[in-house]
């Protein structure tokens, strides 16, 4: 793993943000992004489907859990507050300095221009395209890969040694509330893919399972590996390297002091023995 | 932040409560307007919507959850009893003192009176001005102030460094919680509204999305902030600041001690060095 | 409190089941008594209702939460089994000795006979009384007196300083899980009836509802106290006695070890004086 | 409990699996089994219902908490990536070695096949046996048998002390959510089904409550014995029996490293008195 632990390391002094405030801007960016996204995804399903898939109970759940996991991804760098109605009161009670404010406006306001752009992308894709059958496929494929880079980036956020707000204990359940507010729409599961087909394959069904959507049966193996590398670079981008890069500099300025403190004593050792 | 934290100090001082009773009885006035406000609300929803918001079960939620959330505001300051059948069999235990039950008794009824007030207040508003569109956008920001004055206080109390009845981990959770029952009919986020906003007027409908509404666009960007000022208001003047001043009193009394100690040790050392 | 305090440790005293296996077995009973009270309650309400109040999802929630409630009041007793088939693979594995199973078993069966029993009779007096109004309000104060006694049984077992089975930060939680589970069809709430009663009479029903009911208004007022008493009642003679007394005598045996120490020492120190 | 402690560490011994990859693989495959079975059952059980028996959010909430359940059994052996596509963006960012990738993709896949397998034979099972009285009593003794199975798999793995994925006060909970994904439809609880059959009777209905299927009455009595069984001999086999033997192991090894630290010291002191 030697070389590509020099190759991570190289990332991380490449893309670490070492401005405390531009990188608490971004945690930001990314929740409200994250809140924005599953929240009006919830709504758009509810409404294209009619009805059938969701209601007013669900609705309130993915608003709620929305938030959860907003604050999950930006509360260890920004306080997760993922709206300019939170940051306001802290700024009056004196617990967040005025100048966050417009800032975080700013940045809350961006994400969720772009967590709303994404949810309107992915459905008028799946609204226009539905005449012919390669693109039904094609946009199911895009309606995949957003799920798993959403799946992944909430993942890593949980799992991340440098970024993690939650209780180990606690983690199991925390990526069960991801897989619930994802849905079933967002995010299939290759294993979960290929390991039915083959025994419905098995089962009788012969190898039409494989061959009846003219070889489109790829694109839910091949979609979810191009999400999470998608989802995993834009998480490494907006926190994953900050944080990580901030705890090396923590380590290594607790070494460098170490060694200095060391080289004092030894240095005193040698003056008074040389004394 | 000087002058601004000089003034807290000054606010916490002139309005901290330091009878224990007392305060104990407004955090329990607080917790039950919360549970009564949601549960109330949730059940006015569903039959102002005729059924279609809400349900048996989201009733049920409803309950148990404001019930959550009035424990997380007042438990830590009076048990968070919310109900006179539970002071009344820990009285009878020996859990706590007789002389709470009629306190706690009447400020339980006045925070029920209050809570279910309020929804009385802002939903006949929402019926009796049905007729005339400015006089909606006008129910409706007070829907949203409402809704953001519930939803400050209980992240203040989450937040709240003095008052934290929960563990750092399941904050978010928490917040998810507030969020899921507060539900989509209370609490609009400006970015949330802003945001999309501007997408759909870059997206092809023009301006149009700004001025539909006789320029009364500017209430869910301005409400919500109304609001939290309200929230954040009765939560310290009920709880915060109390709480606050006590933590401030209990720190200055030990490092008095302390200081005293150090004294007592120096004058000591006097002594000795003195004979 | 110096009187009501001795009448307590006299209660405790006398009640106190020191045979471990009858205590865990009698636990075991509670427990299996709360799980079948809440799984039949739901199922019962599901069908009387003719399907509105409940449907697949709740009938899971309340079997799912049932158990939580039941292994909550008997977990640190017995281990929370309430089953004879999750007691027989840990007796198979060696982590619980083969005589616990018939005694469990037997009180398992025990407790699930007098759940279903208390809904069989709620519900039955539900039904057969139904013609007239004062019959209604009779059997509507039984429904709630059996409420408000499940309702505090969990609280009890919640905040039990000597039987607290779940970490502080999550009590608010729990309470509100109890609160989910018991319903809006079992137990009322004295400050949430009267609280809102006053309101609408001041908002412009008049003395109405008051009166409306032939004076019954009281029942939802004091049948609550009596529901409490039983259900704490019930619960300190099958958990909370025991495990308080248990605590109790740990500590007295320490205290006397201590005692018996510091004695030796004592004359150990008398020894080497004398010496 | 002397022998049967004998015969419980032969077995650890005899079945315990060296090979950390393999033991991996081997927890990979299981959750990936939970995580099909469940998330697979409440889809067919949708089906076969004709859609009463769940909906948009049951599904959603099986998919949720099957990961939560599949992640406890395997996540303290694995990680409990239950899903290529979560072992793929973490062996990119070096936290797992690439060999895991193609054996945990070729377990992950086997759990699922052999995970939606179970499920497809137990419906098939109970729609082609519709016809006959004492088929359907099979078959339902086959949903029973399967539902315990997963039932004490999961409490097994929660329970397990050498593998215990959660935090003690969040149990209950976690116990509540295994009997909530479960459901209705998989797993009876003798204690439950007995105690109001011996009700039932003793109110009326005479033995026919017990007679009414042809002695079948039996099966919900026996088959979740059977049950078990089955679920604690498949769990110890993937998970168990190999997290036990290291946790043997590696208390063995510090005795032995203990007992030859004081035999050095000992010797040291023999090496120095016969100086």
């Amino acid at each position: 793993m030697g070389k590509q632990k020099a190759l991570m390391d190289k990332l991380v002094r490449t893309f670490q943000i070492r401005h405390m405030l531009l990188r608490q801007a971004l945690a930001e960016c990314l929740g409200t992004l994250i809140l924005m996204m599953f929240s009006c995804g919830e709504v758009a399903q509810l409404v294209l489907s009619g009805g059938s898939h969701g209601m007013f109970l669900t609705i309130n759940f993915a608003f709620g859990f929305a938030a959860t996991l907003g604050i999950l991804v930006s509360g260890q760098v920004s306080g997760g507050h993922l709206n300019p109605t939170v940051t306001f009161p802290l700024c009056i009670l004196g617990r967040e300095p005025w100048r966050k404010f417009p800032v975080f406006f700013l940045f809350q306001t961006l994400g969720a221009f772009l967590g709303s752009g994404i949810i309107f992308g992915m459905y008028s894709a799946h609204i226009i395209n539905k005449t012919h059958n390669n693109h039904i496929q094609l946009s199911l494929a895009v309606l995949q890969m957003i799920g798993m880079a959403a799946l992944i980036m909430c993942i890593l956020a949980i799992v991340d040694p440098y970024n993690n707000p939650i209780h180990r204990g606690l983690e199991a359940f925390t990526v069960g509330f991801v897989v619930l507010v994802i849905g079933l729409s967002m995010g299939f599961n290759p294993a979960r893919d290929l390991g039915p087909r083959i025994f419905t394959a098995l089962a009788g069904w012969g190898s039409e399972v494989f061959t009846a959507y003219s070889y489109w049966f790829f694109v839910p193996i091949f979609a979810p590996f191009i999400g999470v590398v998608v989802g995993m670079t834009v998480y490494q981008l907006m926190v994953g390297y900050h944080v990580e890069g901030e705890a090396r500099e923590n380590r290594e300025e607790e070494e460098k002091e170490e060694q200095e403190e060391m080289l004092k004593m030894s240095s005193l050792y040698v003056d008074k023995t040389s004394m």
